[in-house]
């Protein structure tokens, strides 16, 4: 029953898109009941994220053998994915919905967001062993330089974003991570303030 | 009477909401008809962007002699505006009204956007002339660099952002600004792909 709800929840979403789905069409699509949608799911919002977002595994990104080179295979696994039409339709609207909606906010942040800033913390990792950079750097501040901007230009400003752009935000990225690792040298998590 | 219907928006803003305002409610605290409002702004979204965000002024930023000056001053700027609870509250609904309505988006790329972009283009022509930079830079690059990642943390993710956040977001705007100046010397407008 929980794939036929989420299969359903993407169908609809491609053909009347997130404002005017309703849980009412995608019970009816997933030959359910109502009650049984709910009791997974406390919202049309969380529904739509489940569908859409949360069941997407990470793609691969470490192991290229540089801190450049991970972060750009990253970014672009991301990029095909942020930028694809039903993404860019969805996310305006969610986002508005994250900031209302508390349940949501905590399953984004537990699921989505931390296995995000995992993944930065890895390579990170890894570049301070191969002695690439000077330390820690904070994995927060490292996924804002390249995947919050990304956010910014796709789903705040709408703009058009190609390979170029995205291999030049991997290279900002990296030289952006070289220089806090510079600065905060000697601070244990790589940065100057208590967390 | 522009006057009495933005002052009229900010009040009820702080008092009821973005979600819960209406037209009706500023048209009866301002004491106008509601045509006189549609006849200047063409919905709810435009009114209150209008009166919250369009008619500030630009912080001023440049002329502290270093690149990373400048970048520090101008985000220091932009997060004091751009963190306040007010904004905080509007930012997520606005982003998805922009995705849905084109002549809020105009409007907000014509005059918002297009000032932001512009005093990154100042910044970096100053950094170039100081030999700073080894060529121009794409300002919406720099601006997505600094204040993109700034907007994803605040209004996407609702992090928590304090100066000493800030200051970093800085130095790794201005590091990654000099990486992509050195990548791209000899392009004419600092950026690999056509414009």
């Amino acid at each position: 029953m929980d794939h036929s709800i989420l299969q359903a929840t993407r169908e609809l979403l491609d053909e009347v898109g997130y404002r005017a789905l309703t849980v009412d069409q995608v019970a009816a699509r997933a030959g359910v009941g109502k009650a049984a949608i709910y009791r997974r799911h406390g919202s049309k919002a969380e529904m739509v994220f489940v569908a859409t977002m949360h069941e997407q595994q990470l793609p691969p990104w470490a192991g290229t053998g540089s801190l450049h080179g991970d972060l750009l295979a990253l970014v672009r696994a991301f990029h095909a994915r942020m930028a694809a039409p039903a993404a860019r339709r969805l996310a305006p609207a969610l986002i508005g919905e994250l900031a209302v909606n508390p349940e949501l906010n905590a399953r984004f942040r537990d699921t989505f967001l931390a296995a995000e800033q995992a993944a930065f913390a890895d390579i990170i990792d890894q570049a301070v062993a191969r002695g690439e950079l000077a330390g820690p750097v904070d994995p927060a501040m490292a996924h804002l330089l390249l995947l919050g901007s990304l956010a910014s230009a796709l789903y705040i400003l709408d703009l058009p974003v190609d390979d170029a752009m995205v291999t030049d935000l991997a290279a900002a990225a990296a030289a952006g991570m070289t220089a806090l690792a510079d600065l905060h040298r000697g601070d244990p998590d790589g940065s100057a303030r208590p967390r």
